[in-house]
């Protein structure tokens, strides 16, 4: 049946940046049919499932643009190593013992956090277990961009049968669930796959017409490590090696950038998805955000995994997004207000280059999300987006729709049993931790 | 009647940092009189008023050491402006405007966010009817250490008419409300005060054993400023007109302070309230909170006012105050998770001069909050320390004690009337804006 959602504050995100203060969307097949201010008329009402939002906010579902959902049993997992010897004794070897169920368990927790705290559409990029969890997101009714990411360190038929493997996953689950599931190759990283690896990998997803997405200049060791054994920047020499043109780029992190690397991004229509709260947990640093946003760049918002977040919550993340580029910059008006949401909102689906998502307007896909504002940190009720921004936390979103199909009611999630899954990840921790 | 909290997972923050997986705490006129790990004898629940936490987590409640409630309706005026054209253009016009009603509905929406994000004692430094709000305070039951600040830029005859009526104030309300209520002398700060006006505070101060709290270094033009002017750094000029001894300061703010500040501080036993949030988003800068926890300083938080947060909660506060140390010091292991719970309990205590609140012990007094973990974002229950310092929201607080009188039990405010307040502060606000 078709829905109508009436009495809500709009925060569209289309190109005139509209705010309808009262209005309503109609909805059918899981697109928005009309997106108006005002009440609707009477005829409109008739025949479709009327929703009363009661002045609630109704924005985009969020995007995220860079995880790890089956790490999410690594939460908490003792924060206060030095970062190579928290991966090396507490991370890895706990990952080298997760089973099937756990994998599962920890994207199930994943996604009900996700869908509790604003999140329509996520990135995935993970080894295991790829094509199980694209139908399942495709059955929970999120929407989602997945890739088996390759990982290069190996023989040659090693990095062969894990890119056919990633290429079948792109190939078999691209369009899937009504077109929810789209796909991307995934080389790990430049300081884990060989140039060669990459340039394979590149000319793999050129032939298919598939974006590719990889870790880039994540920390200064990276880059340092690259210039002793290279010579150059990673991003330099995809560059030199002709590897960024004719490709839809999306590079998580980008924290050790300068302006030569921008320009670069940005004559290839690169995007990045910038994950503060991880780079600042990982110790990575803090990426030039602001001086991006200088330049004709899409620049995202990720999370990371939980294992260095700790949290799926978007809210925050464009919190950290905004407000860290005022402190290190020491300007109080660097990233304004509606560069972070659009950060977390319509940038994000350009960087999963989706084009129909990340804004209320008609024609495009109904993933939205209501937010209650009966809350006393948002109040007084004085400017809808200084409030999104600067004071919204994931909990105050109560419902989450999907191709116009909700994912949670009222806080409670629909398409997923919460309460078992939080058991579950319970006891599938202290299975790992035996 | 005596009250029993049982089956909580208790975070002590006590000098043995203890963790308590499974414990009661007994509470007798305002004070825990055991604290104990397992389940409590029969005896011990006979005649009292049990509440079964349920696996909740029990922990001091949070303090927030720099703050300014009158100034609540101003959250979201305008985030997009230097901060000059900010303040001149926007916060001190509206400021201008204020009237009574306005202050207390302001302050009564901070008292609503405050208790619903787990804070129990607050710090509110303002100029604007401090004595009805110690008498609001007291009635409502939080803990606040209360001043009415002064600024000096004036005749001599108005600062003494300012200084007596902060002295009054002190006088009058210091341990009023069952001693909940204390009180400070406050200098606005070294930029608004002449030095001989925070000698003749400071002298008052040393009179009466109160101790003094000030903005200090916040920005790095009130540096440049006062090198100009007076050859020196406000911290320094303090200490040459030995102004540091003999007197317990809480400096709020602190970002632009180098070695040779760390160690005055430390001689003089002198307390920093860091406000992450606030110095970025005003561009002010990062603290270099690594840099003062290497000395035996006093670190504790503090969110300032909504106009510059946007919110009152700590455990954002302490997240932000975490995680900015490791990113601008690329380490992933500095500040440590249990540092970021000491500055947002004991250590924000120490900073207001509290000597038997901050932490869960016998003969202290029971403020205390207890935490739902049966949220996603909390799951699996790795590590409650963890959890609390990178994933918990203020919404995750359920219960709320001071002196162990119940200010909010299952989410529900018992001591103020939220929805009256949400509303009378909608309506104040819009007259300010007529």
């Amino acid at each position: 049946m078709d829905t109508l959602i009436k009495n809500a504050t709009i925060v569209t995100m289309n190109e005139e940046k509209e705010l309808l203060r009262t209005g309503y969307v109609l909805i059918k097949d899981g697109r928005f049919i009309e997106v108006e201010a005002g009440e609707p008329q009477a005829p409109l009402l008739e025949g479709v499932d009327v929703i009363d939002a009661n002045g609630k906010w109704l924005m985009p579902g969020l995007v995220n643009t860079h995880g790890h959902t089956g790490m999410s049993l690594l939460r908490g997992i003792n924060d206060d190593l030095p970062l190579n010897q928290w991966l090396e004794d507490k991370i890895w070897p706990i990952e080298k013992k997760l089973t099937p169920e756990a994998v599962q368990a920890a994207r199930r927790l994943a996604m009900v956090e996700m869908i509790e705290s604003g999140t329509t559409s996520f990135l995935d990029m993970y080894h295991l277990q790829m094509p199980e969890f694209a139908e399942e997101v495709a059955q929970v009714g999120l929407r989602a961009t997945l890739m088996r990411s390759v990982i290069g360190l190996c023989s040659r038929e090693e990095q062969d049968e894990k890119l056919a493997e990633s290429i079948q996953l792109a190939e078999q689950f691209r369009g899937s669930g009504n077109g929810r599931i789209q796909t991307m190759l995934a080389p790990h990283a430049p300081y884990t796959c060989p140039p060669d690896y990459i340039e394979r990998i590149v000319d793999a997803a050129r032939e298919r017409s598939l974006p590719v997405h990889m870790h880039l200049a994540e920390t200064r060791k990276e880059i340092n490590d690259y210039l002793t054994e290279h010579g150059m920047h990673p991003l330099e020499l995809l560059e030199e090696r002709d590897l960024l043109s004719g490709t839809e780029w999306l590079f998580a992190h980008g924290v050790h950038m300068h302006e030569q690397h921008f320009e670069l991004l940005e004559k290839h229509n690169a995007a990045i998805s910038h994950n503060p709260k991880s780079n600042l947990k990982l110790g990575a640093g803090i990426a030039p955000v602001a001086s991006m946003l200088k330049h004709d760049l899409t620049v995202a918002l990720g999370t990371d995994s939980v294992a260095s977040n700790n949290a799926l919550d978007l809210f925050e993340e464009m919190r950290f997004a905004v407000l860290l580029q005022r402190g290190i910059n020491e300007q109080a008006n660097m990233v304004e207000t509606y560069e972070g949401l659009e950060m977390a909102t319509i940038s994000g689906a350009k960087a999963l280059r989706y084009h129909d998502v990340g804004s209320i307007k008609v024609g495009n896909q109904a993933d939205f999300i209501l937010i209650s504002a009966e809350q006393a940190h948002l109040h007084p009720k004085t400017d809808v987006l200084s409030h999104l921004v600067f004071a919204a936390k994931g909990s105050d979103v109560t419902d989450s729709f999907v191709q116009g199909k909700a994912l949670m009611r009222n806080r409670n999630i629909l398409t997923l049993d919460k309460e078992k899954i939080l058991a579950e990840a319970n006891q599938q921790l202290l299975l790992l931790q035996k």
